[in-house]
């Protein structure tokens, strides 16, 4: 059984034990003083005030025949990708489109099959540019300190990283840059050579190991909310990058709207763990410090090991 | 383009660029003399003797009505494991079995979906013992250091890293224990709340982020070579830890034999790179130093971020 910091005993408990000790009474090894509070604990006791509502100017509804996939979008890190992307959903551009690509352990990807070729290509929504800027950073210090949860864990691809409005970010403090972070279900948006190619368009989730060395390198836009499942149990493509190599393997999307699209009745009522709340840090501790079926604690979590917990609306 | 060690710059470049620069001539910025190798090129270039063949003693072939999954195991970190599940594959004891449970960004497991009951479970085969010793680590002064390929990147788990015998590796040098990584496709042994409750009859694969808050909390097996995908992409099972709620959701497994029960022409003919070859650390080089699409460089590489290579057999 770990050591706890103190503060994460609840009072009572505590007092119960430094009775008993005062009393001269022995502490069983496995005392509940010692017993680190699991993660359903810390969000079960967590005030409302913690737990904030999706934005439906910031989230898609992808609607698959298999189910619905939930997507919330970071504007802050990809201004010009999310206005696009919005635009797109507005203006039904992904209504119909596909699932092109699913390789394992990497990415699942959508967008247009027929997009490369100019002719067949769907034209962009009213509104979406065709030609926005790669957004693979922003400066570090435009994200205030107080939205910045940063993470003292160590982390091999970045010398400092935390959570931002809900999203794994790492950052670069000596050039003063920071990014949202290639990890499970990040969303970004694919690009041919050059590093302003993406629009938006062409959307991917990652479904595999975090592949951090994609990042710097793509504009990531946000990250799947709910329903990655649904994405990451789809059947993989070829040995082409996973690309699937007929027509007939892709998977339909019937339609992607923004959340505000929806009739207010029928949007998912979900509540996200506010990542600037006092019950992030505690919930980070549930997943350094395990109990019950653990015998070894790591004493760390990564970047791409945890993710806001998500809620239904009270 | 990034800077490269001059180490792995190929002789004739070098000579070629230098000439230039004796006569006087400005080097492109794209000159090939900067241009990373790419994965297939090292591969290309590796000579016979870095690769090995498959130890059919040691290699496990599942049948599932999908296709094949190629499993290798890892002796030297779980020999009294290694030996029970090689005593239940010679006995046909996964035969007819089942995957039971398939956990979203987790792990897919395997075994007797009656297990749990003393009355129904299928008995062990001959060989195979009902209890046998928690293999969570193992002295990594057992490891000789020729066979100990140490990855210097900076990981956030362990203190040490690095791959023996093809498996992703930690170890604690203060405390002088190595083990097998949770990484993906990592194969383990699924226990109870005992820690020495697992026999091998119950085993699991990652297929999501790596689960390193496992690491040395569960015996790991060894690693799944080929076919992963056919795990990863089966339907996520209930909020019951993805334990699949209805019998009929669950997968048959047709048979599990040791390569060894093989007929030596239906044996997959694989050939593994040598993790203590001179090509395992060109390979990740090439995973350090991208070209092409790719505009920044990590110059890191994790721990599961990387596998050795298999190819077909010459």
């Amino acid at each position: 059984m770990p050591k706890m910091p103190l503060t994460l005993i609840p009072r009572s408990l505590l007092s119960l034990a430094m009775a008993a000790m005062a009393a001269g009474a022995s502490l069983p090894a496995h005392a509940n003083i010692a017993k680190p509070k699991t993660g359903a604990e810390v969000l079960a006791q967590s005030p409302d005030s913690d737990w904030r509502p999706l934005d439906p100017e910031n989230t898609l509804l992808m609607e698959l025949p298999q189910g619905q996939v939930l997507i919330e979008l970071a504007p802050r890190f990809a201004p010009a990708h999310v206005a696009n992307i919005r635009a797109l959903a507005l203006g039904g551009f992904y209504d119909g489109l596909a699932i092109v690509r699913v390789q394992d352990n990497f990415v699942a990807q959508w967008g247009d099959p027929l997009g490369e070729d100019a002719a067949k290509a769907k034209p962009l929504s009213a509104g979406a540019s065709p030609k926005i800027p790669a957004e693979f950073s922003i400066p570090l210090k435009s994200i205030p300190k107080a939205d910045f949860a940063r993470l003292p864990d160590l982390d091999g691809w970045a010398k400092l990283t935390g959570f931002v409005d809900g999203f794994p970010v790492a950052a670069d403090p000596q050039k003063g840059r920071a990014w949202l972070a290639h990890c499970y279900a990040t969303v970004g948006a694919g690009r041919s050579d050059a590093p302003d190619s993406s629009t938006g368009a062409e959307l991917y989730a990652v479904i595999g190991q975090a592949p951090r060395g994609l990042d710097l390198n793509i504009t990531t836009v946000g990250r799947v909310l709910k329903g990655i499942e649904l994405l990451s149990s789809l059947p993989r493509g070829g040995t082409n990058m996973g690309f699937y190599d007929k027509p007939e393997q892709r998977h339909g999307i019937q339609r992607v709207r923004l959340l505000a699209q929806v009739p207010e009745a029928e949007r998912p009522a979900l509540q996200v763990l506010r990542t600037d709340s006092k019950t992030w840090p505690l919930w980070l501790d549930t997943r350094r410090k395990r109990g019950g079926w653990f015998v070894y604690n790591p004493q760390h979590v990564d970047l791409c090991g945890v993710s806001a917990p998500t809620r239904a609306a009270k």
